[in-house]
């Protein structure tokens, strides 16, 4: 049996950022909780903490509080005494840029203890996002990917729809603005934006409308959704954007497609542990509601 | 002498993401690509490439690319003939997240030749910005650090104001929003948001108006900019923001202050090299103005 008090400890050095401070919220010595953590190591035989400055768990150590955490959710399906409601829980999520600058912070606020949850923000590609769950990293993922993984499910949100978008200005300079289907000018030649080096719904937006030439040769590379959308508005470059993140400014005309009539519909997926506890279970229902209202079907 | 043409050759193939799209921008075969840039490796005694899909530079690589640029751009001051005038240039900048999401992008717009330029954004902590400007991985680095790098020179450029904001429901849940200066309830018990762990200034704010308890005990981390004033627009938490990226959400009275009278100003600093390229100049005074308009003096 794993040794819990010590992987109490373990987690209140990590989130005080400091043993002082991890011991005040434990009521406990400061020597207590390193006595604590050098006895978890010693039977385990390598390191859960880094002695930096804050320190920061090792691997291990981040797995090992993130099993703390699912424990404790667990806990709180068993009983709910005065205690027990008090406690904050920490909810590691990986998750995609786009989806957390857009429809997920008011569809978490809808769950029904996320007032009693502390948030955890992964940002990764779907790839690494869903490795960080298979190395328990994490506790849920919200990805791209249908298929589960090992001993997870994977439940449908809805679709992000992306339009390829620019300003006025910038169609007219570059002539471009042709609908889906007409002859359309190089596209590839024309300044885009890239988030960084593995995104690539600008080459499929390429691939669609210009298969002679799929891949972007003139780019910039913003790896910030708003800094994105403020290249684009500023009239360096046309690129792929969440339809929901920029509704203000099609609304106003400034922004406006660069192939009118074309979009891009990613789907998004819950990715979640069959041994999934009532509190994560909560979550999820709010989130799969509240995205039904926001996401395209 | 560097080989030039080897390195029009390494950079064409990471910009254009393959050998076969970088031999159709320089109008040369593929093997004269791949030949040129062996040669150059052959010299050097070390990889400029990793042959991944797509291909990547390697530290030496990606300084050889800037080099390129650096040259490129020292050549535009020299001559104005029609292919010149075509060329784009590739500036890659260190830049602080919050800069990116505000100011930057319009600000760059205005630099006389941005038409021509295709920016690389790359969003790092202050130190590290520094780092990769040292080893030349970048042209130049927006950050809050005063002291120049060696052979450098740093321009103020104006400071970004924070203020500690949460929505009305929050203040009055956790019964705080008393001014500066009044007695404060806990504020570290209360939840925050911090951009990632090496993010201070949540704690800057706790040891002016909390200095009892100087580190947040509870907090969600949200490495993203937008979803971050997302997840305080949802009521999750409260955290520090610039002001000019939520002006409008302050002029609707959707986030208020934490502690009204309180905020914190962040110096920001253009870091360069002294050997500057008549373009990188024009860039830095555009920037300079724009900056001026926008941030506190």
């Amino acid at each position: 049996m794993i040794d819990y008090p010590a992987l109490a400890a373990l987690m209140a050095v990590i989130e005080c950022r400091g043993f002082e401070r991890a011991a005040q919220r434990l009521h406990i010595s400061q020597s207590a909780v390193s006595q604590r953590i050098r006895q978890l190591e010693f039977r385990l035989g390598q390191p859960v903490l880094l002695r930096t400055n804050p320190p920061r768990p090792t691997e291990l150590g981040q797995r090992l509080a993130n099993h703390l955490q699912q424990v404790l959710q667990l806990e709180q399906g068993l009983l709910l005494d005065d205690e027990q409601a008090q406690t904050r829980l920490r909810i590691r999520l990986a998750v995609n840029a786009d989806s957390l600058e857009t429809w997920l912070a008011p569809a978490l606020a809808t769950a029904p203890e996320a007032q009693r949850m502390d948030f955890e923000m992964v940002v990764d590609d779907q790839d690494v996002g869903l490795r960080r769950m298979k190395n328990g990293e994490v506790m849920a993922c919200i990805c791209a990917a249908e298929q589960a993984v090992n001993g997870g499910l994977a439940s449908f949100l809805g679709k992000l729809r992306y339009r390829a978008l620019a300003t006025p200005t910038f169609v007219e300079r570059y002539q471009c603005g042709q609908a889906l289907g007409q002859p359309q000018p190089d596209l590839a030649m024309i300044p885009s934006l890239i988030f960084n080096q593995d995104d690539h719904l600008q080459h499929r937006f390429l691939q669609t409308v210009n298969p002679q030439q799929p891949a972007p040769v003139y780019y910039h590379i913003c790896p910030s959704a708003g800094g994105f959308i403020r290249m684009a508005l500023a009239g360096l470059g046309y690129g792929m954007m969440p339809q929901i993140q920029v509704q203000e400014w099609l609304a106003r005309g400034e922004l406006v497609d660069i192939v009118p009539g074309y979009h891009l519909d990613v789907p998004l997926y819950w990715h979640y542990w069959q041994t999934e506890s009532p509190l994560l279970k909560g979550l999820r229902k709010a989130l799969t509601n509240s995205a039904r209202a926001v996401l395209e079907p």
